[in-house]
């Protein structure tokens, strides 16, 4: 039978709905400007600098802005605390480093970006565009940063329900 | 209760589902645990506490566990990069002090609770529940934490849409 007006055919659940909702909006689309840093950035200037940019996590870049490594306020807290010369230290020696980065790209969505935020417990993900290098492999250009803050503020967003 | 059938009413548009769906999950139903300390407890023991316990945001709780302050691992990295003597200074000298702290309650919806996070940039908010004191003034009692994390686990779940 033909749907009549006031009725849309749908022989899905409503959490069925939501959740293919959630999974058309796109990382590119909520994403915001990352912060990034050099190597040889000391713990104090990048410090200076997460307070600065009010940021949670940053990134460390190479030149042409590849990702390095990723530098949270924790490992910085932690840094501090242990009485290490902060103002010498670089970022270099305390940073997670690449392999070992979890990282997003730009058109997938935002829900599987932030599965990857709670399966492996990060509060931010640097957002990439691979590019290919000389050697045949991959260098990740670092373009975003996909927080934990975008997915609460995406939430308010569509519990606005203005869409 | 929905009728079990392939149509269902809406005159809505989906947004406006989806929206109505948000508001109605609770503070309540996702909040976590809190993580207290006492005023008197010192910054450093604050960020071994903080480790420990792997939050970001600590409340500050006087005798009965009622809410005296809040502590963020923003406010504890500029305390020890202040080069102040942190086995000394207890929290209560940079603790955000009531009546400036954000909360939420159990039966308010997360949506609400989100909002309060991305309005006054804050990472997590004490659930408390308000308890009228001798004096007629109500002393808040903190019995949860309601976390950034929180609702990107929330927003997780719901993509899943198993519900």
């Amino acid at each position: 039978a033909r749907p009549r007006v006031g009725y849309y055919y749908s022989g899905k659940k409503p959490g069925r709905v939501l959740a293919e909702k959630l999974h058309r909006i796109l990382v590119g689309d909520v994403k915001s400007v990352p912060v990034v840093v050099s190597e040889q950035c000391t713990i104090y200037d990048a410090v200076v600098t997460m307070f600065i940019e009010d940021v949670g996590t940053m990134f460390v870049v190479r030149e042409g802005g590849f990702l390095e490594g990723v530098i949270s306020r924790k490992d910085l807290l932690k840094t501090t605390l242990g009485g290490q010369d902060i103002h010498k230290l670089p970022v270099g020696v305390i940073m997670t480093r690449m392999p070992n980065i979890i990282y997003a790209e730009p058109d997938e969505s935002v829900w599987e970006a932030a599965r990857k935020l709670i399966m492996h417990e990060v509060d931010a993900l640097p957002v990439v565009r691979p590019v290919n290098n000389e050697n045949g492999a991959a260098d990740l250009e670092v373009i975003g940063r996909l927080s934990k803050t975008n997915v609460t503020r995406l939430f308010v967003e569509l519990g606005e329900g203005n869409d």
